[in-house]
């Protein structure tokens, strides 16, 4: 029985009512033409048949699960499909709103630690002849960039396709003709992301020094992050919102700006969080800072694979759209600079920073001590330019759910689809009420950035 | 801030992500004449407006929870109703099976502490023009009892009226012509429960005092119960069935028979669990033994109230039903006889009996080192005689929901309503697989004992 490594179970030690450490995926998909009634239904029915699973989907802990113990993982060899896989309706009238509602809750639970850990939920009755499927991973079994790579590859590009295997299945498809990973989009950053795993692995001396090579690069920076709502003790139950916006929108400001599309992205964040936190009398007087990763190897200044986390001012003090547009990029730009001047071997410690706040923020009293480095974190994962079916069910959207942390209790990640940047915002539900109405803002803050560059 | 009470507190620190300690009712409505389609979604927009709770429902603990440590409650003061107050739709065809699943689900993750440890489900769809409430109450906050109690008292017998508030709200209504509390067939047996805690709170040594006076009752009987395939560690995660049988039915086989109705029911549990557990080869051949809890009042034999529990055998080493109901009421009787011997303070002390095995269970290790003493709990709790309605919709049924223990992975629950006995069945869902067919096999054998009383 292997021993499970550090990366792993530090993911399953920190864990605890309050902090859920499971990432999670809804995808929005439009029912096939003249598909029947018990579509989705009978969907289920067939993923309860698939007997097969990936060693993966059948991995469960044992050990001291709840003191600091030498966990391993084991097989499940009475795995109960049907308690991993659910099938869920909406109440009426079944719109995103009650979608939104349903995930929420979905994401607040923990996981049976008696099973292994994911939950996947085909949700019927979204109106407009749609269902949805949210799937959960455990942070200990797989990262974010890892389950949506898993997530996509269980979908084709084929709107012929049919008689598709569920991800959790043994062996993808091995027609001759395959070979739909290469090429993929997702490939270079999951291999990123297991670099980080491993690196965070090392021990604590390898933390004390990345610690400090964040610390020193903050100290670099002419700002430093105030103190906000977002940056307080966390509950365990979660808000999320989630909505595209056309990439052709996005990159048309950039182009007209100068900019980068993650920079508008970023400047869309900075927008609708101003007008969200200014209704409740709680923006603060200085600019709110991002942690953004970035994937270093599309600089084209490093070789192999690295993620480096960009801090980055949101410049919420600034009323203009396009004030706040410019001094992000150019934030962004000077923090792409401290990476080029790394050696590839700073490069790959720095990478593993993103897991350092929550390994911090997960030790009690941490959070009091310290003042925040960042207010939130804000990603962007690349994501599949093409339109994908599952067994002719065309993917109308994909949308991240991602983990609030002790003292970080807001999360965005966005990720592309299809000619659209797919926002997913998640929240403790009780740190960030009405989350919902961030949507509203995004989409104002987009229109207001379209009118500062045409000004 | 007050205190806690060890009789709170020990079921908030006894808690743990595979032993939720907390206690539900499902209630099956039918939509009332010519409703509106958007009734239930009305319904729970008008719940949402009770500006108005009872402290009870804003209680939550505050304090070390997951050590030992004084707690205490606190009031919430921003109490977040939407998180309580929940509207949830059904997957098609949206059958009582559907239903169960999703009751099952809803009660196998654990209460946010955060919060009023309280939550209410809506849940549209129920085929038939029906639909559900599900009730989640920590037992920290009420015992199933008094649950069953507040849910009974926001319903009314007149199909006409209108306005009600629900159960959590602050005053009940003030009309002059009230005073339906009076002659409540609850009232007693809520004193009896409240008796109870009261016991249990006075300390360790009359815990021992109890486990001895346990122990000789035990000595005293003429079987012992055998491990069995429901005394085992459990897991989080729970399945809930659930079914009535007309009280008339039920009654005739107890007449025919000279039994109770108590005994009938016994006899249903005992054939359902021979079949069941001989479909899996998991029949002992020592006969199975439940504890079941009586008012003693009801016996004449001691003023005030108490509850005694009996450890009475369910003969399911015999094949022949009218043998099984034979020997159960025989149990049934010698153990009330022990009761009719005791004195008041004795019958107070063993009062507390049931919440002693929860109380050894949740010591680590002590499943192991003891045999059990019973196998599963099979509680009845008699409810209201008349129909009820809840703002003009007509309650079909009312189903308890309750708590599998370390070592007591089923628990069966039974309740009288409107001429119907309603049979919750709550085990966990590793441990006891496919418990809906429970229910199939709890009709055959109320068939059989008609068969056996009529032979």
């Amino acid at each position: 029985m292997p021993l499970m490594p550090v990366t792993d179970s530090m993911f399953l030690l920190g864990e605890s009512r309050e902090h859920p450490l499971h990432v999670g995926g809804l995808q929005l998909f439009e029912l096939p033409p003249g598909a029947d009634p018990s579509y989705v239904g009978d969907a289920h029915k067939a993923l309860l048949e698939t007997g097969d699973l990936r060693p993966l989907f059948r991995r469960r802990p044992r050990g001291p699960v709840d003191t600091v113990g030498q966990l391993v993982w084991t097989n499940d060899d009475e795995l109960d499909l049907e308690y991993h896989v659910r099938l869920s309706g909406l109440p009426s009238p079944g719109r995103v709103r009650e979608l939104l509602e349903l995930v929420s809750r979905l994401h607040g639970s923990l996981l049976d630690r008696h099973r292994p850990l994911w939950e996947s939920h085909l949700i019927e009755g979204v109106e407009g002849g749609r269902f949805a499927v949210y799937t959960k991973v455990h942070h200990a079994l797989l990262d974010g960039v890892s389950a949506l790579q898993i997530m996509r590859k269980a979908l084709s590009e084929d709107p012929g396709e049919r008689d598709m295997r569920p991800p959790w299945a043994g062996v993808p498809r091995t027609d001759a003709t395959g070979g739909r990973s290469d090429g993929d989009p997702l490939a270079g950053l999951l291999g990123a992301a297991k670099v980080v795993r491993d690196v965070v692995g090392v021990g604590p001396a390898v933390v004390r020094y990345l610690n400090q090579a964040f610390a020193e690069q903050a100290a670099t920076l002419p700002f430093e992050a105030p103190r906000s709502m977002f940056n307080v003790p966390i509950t365990g139950a979660r808000r999320f919102a989630a909505q595209g916006w056309p990439l052709e929108r996005i990159r048309a400001v950039g182009e007209a700006a100068g900019c980068t599309v993650n920079d508008v992205m970023l400047a869309m964040c900075a927008g609708a969080l101003r007008e969200y936190m200014g209704e409740r009398d709680a923006l603060p007087d200085k600019p709110l800072v991002a942690a953004v990763p970035i994937s270093l190897r599309e600089d084209g200044s490093a070789g192999g694979n690295a993620i480096g986390l960009i801090l980055c001012t949101l410049a919420t003090d600034m009323a203009d759209a396009g004030d706040r547009l410019a001094a992000i990029s150019d934030s962004m730009r000077r923090g792409k600079e401290v990476y080029r001047g790394l050696s590839q071997l700073q490069i790959t410690a720095l990478s593993a920073i993103p897991f350092a706040p929550l390994a911090v923020a997960l030790l009690p009293g941490a959070l009091r001590l310290t003042p925040p480095s960042f207010n939130l974190l804000i990603s962007n994962v690349p994501g599949p330019k093409q339109p994908l079916y599952w067994n002719g069910a065309k993917l109308l959207g994909v949308y991240p759910v991602s983990i609030p942390y002790e003292g970080q209790a807001l999360n965005i990640t966005v990720t592309s689809y299809a000619g659209s940047l797919e926002f997913g915002l998640t929240g403790c539900r009780r740190t960030v009420p009405h989350l919902q109405r961030m949507l509203g803002h995004l989409d104002t803050a987009l229109a207001d950035l379209e009118k500062a560059v045409r000004a």
